[in-house]
């Protein structure tokens, strides 16, 4: 191996490609990076088994060659070095640094050993702008479950049902609480062939950690991430790299029918304001009893925050809100005056309600109650294509 | 108690007063903070027995009285808040606290429990601004010794013995490297007379929190600080606040004999390539070997940056430098030749090395070379106030 290419570009690659987390202390070489010519490029891979990610950097490539070197190192070097041409020479396994005034040797370990990252060849199901799936993925992430007692719920779910739509969902739970996302897509960056291709699947599930991958690596641009998907693996292609992952097992719980359609108490609060009222009740939370109290009133169009812990003290806030009634026809059949108070509160697991009004865009956010027996439906007042959905502890 | 303050003027006193870092856990009352009415003001206090600080938060006091609550929850509520009138009021040891639409109430513990914070009743030894002390402090604390076995080198020592000519100096040293700052004292900020009166002394040493504390409290303005000395304590009073802390006992080791006043190699220069080329020589050290190799070639002039571990590389940087030799007596008397090419290189600790050029000010430093026997000294070109001096580790 021998060959030039820039300080900055090779940064940009090992900020993407190094920062994978590895968590597989038995296969050593897993620390390492594999650095290799490409077709007149520097491909940089890197792999925790789970996911693999590829980096091209434009190089001028004199000689070809393979090897591995410590990830971490090599990084830290590199992000050390002026904005300048990078000369990359490979000798018995050594590789050869030289930079401005910096001369460098690190010691590698044969690529051989490296284990290979798999490809999917096919064409991409749908496109999306960068920093338009990565607002997304970040929205819906905290309400993926981390038990792995229900593995089918540890990552997010995919459903391309609605791609004859244009639409994908995209949804999170932990079987506490949901979060859902409709992306509505371009039709010329649809393909419905690719699905069909791939043997009629309707929906995958994304793991966790590569879905955090995906956050970290998507950039703000406009940029369109291309989304390829096979039977066992889902491809991310963007910028100047592409990320693989295996997709999780199992069957996606029926979360449709715990959306209720219907409300009691509805609440048009700003967010800024009910996201510090709820912050402040948060203090006075312990571990035994971490729940906030909402409650509506709707004769003074209040919506009160409150907490209590015995042995540290009591807060309450009253947040303006815009407040309406609806009595259900379930209600009719039942004591009229219980419901009445009922419906008007709930109380709810401090870190839910922080992680649901956290993912709201906009100024206002639209709470529907639905008492304490029934989820709470949490959406922005601007975009109703982000749902979250919170089941209240009863008391 | 019952007074109105302001939330921006509770909040900043929490962020001195509710900081201090506090180990004990045999005392729980020590993990709260203490407010009391005093002369019309609110007094917030909090020690670590070691060291405590007070703050007074102007108020509009309606009725005297004092309790105790826990610090952090208070000060993150306090933060919490928007910057509006505080209404506090104590009933019977819960603390109701209003401020816009947030009602608050805290469980306090009896100020009655609370250890005292002791008070030194005398002059100011000297003034100086905030900013500059603060500047000088946090130069040279990383030279301070971490270790427990020799207590006298844990703290800072405060040389006081040219008072009458207006200097101080603040020293620290691991009795690997050593750090000395001289300040230079307006006339009319330095009181004589107040040492007399606290009986002759001449140094202290401040324990390492205390410096800590201090640096974090001290803001960057010119305000004056105002250092009161007694046989066992030291008092810092600066803006709204006042710190006072034991002082650390023992003598402290005759540094000045270990700064050598001859040098063989001097090499100037730039702080931000030098401070450069060693982070990156920090990469290729390892818990066994972290030493960096310093070596000047005068003819071409350069400073050669060097490290090697076995197992992970090897890197070299050539940093340019204006190089100087100059042959000593005692080198005469000895072998010539291995004399001369012994004392233009010496091997370092990588951390005294970094931290030495992180105090230094300016653009430009100066290091002057003995060889590996004698220690290098590290000033910057243009402060001449500050000494670094590191001891080689002996090949």
């Amino acid at each position: 191996m021998n060959l030039i290419c820039t300080q900055e570009n090779l940064n940009k690659a090992l900020n993407v490609v190094g920062k994978i987390i590895n968590k597989n202390t038995t296969l050593p070489i897993l620390n390492n990076i594999l650095l290799k010519t490409d077709k007149g490029r520097l491909k940089l891979s890197s792999t925790n088994l789970e996911l693999g990610i590829n980096y091209w950097v434009g190089s001028k490539v004199e000689e070809e060659g393979e090897i591995t070197v410590p990830t971490r190192l090599f990084a830290n070097f590199i992000s050390s070095l002026p904005n300048s041409n990078v000369e990359i020479k490979l000798k018995d396994d050594v590789l050869n640094i030289k930079c401005d005034k910096y001369k460098t040797n690190i010691k590698g370990l044969s690529a051989k050993e490296y284990p290979l990252i798999p490809k999917i060849e096919a064409e991409p199901v749908f496109k999306i702008n960068n920093t338009e799936f990565k607002q997304a993925l970040m929205q819906i992430l905290p309400a993926v479950s981390s038990s792995e007692s229900r593995i089918e719920i540890t990552g997010i779910f995919l459903d391309l049902a609605k791609l004859s739509q244009n639409k994908i969902i995209l949804v999170a739970t932990d079987s506490y609480r949901l979060a859902e996302k409709t992306l509505t897509l371009k039709k010329e960056n649809v393909n419905k062939e690719a699905l069909n291709i791939a043997g009629n699947i309707t929906s995958v599930i994304i793991p966790k950690n590569a879905v955090q991958e995906l956050i970290r690596d998507l950039d703000d641009s406009e940029n369109l991430l291309e989304v390829v998907i096979s039977e066992n693996q889902i491809l991310f292609r963007f910028n100047n790299a592409n990320m693989i992952s295996r997709l999780l097992e199992g069957k996606y719980p029926d979360y449709k029918q715990i959306i209720p359609n219907q409300f009691r108490t509805e609440a048009i609060v700003n967010v800024e304001e009910i996201s510090n009222a709820i912050r402040v009740a948060g203090l006075f939370v312990n571990v035994a009893n971490n729940n906030i109290k909402l409650k509506a009133y709707p004769s003074s169009n209040i919506l009160e925050v409150s907490s209590e812990a015995s042995e540290i003290g009591s807060n309450n806030t009253k947040v303006e809100a815009e407040i309406k009634e609806n009595i259900l026809e379930m209600d009719k059949t039942d004591n009229n005056t219980k419901i009445e108070a009922e419906i008007k509160e709930a109380m709810y697991n401090y870190r839910y309600l922080s992680d649901g009004f956290g993912g709201i865009d906009g100024e206002k956010a639209i709470l529907k109650i639905n008492g304490e027996k029934l989820p709470t439906v949490l959406t922005s007042a601007t975009d109703k294509d982000l749902i979250y959905v919170i089941m209240p502890v009863r008391a």
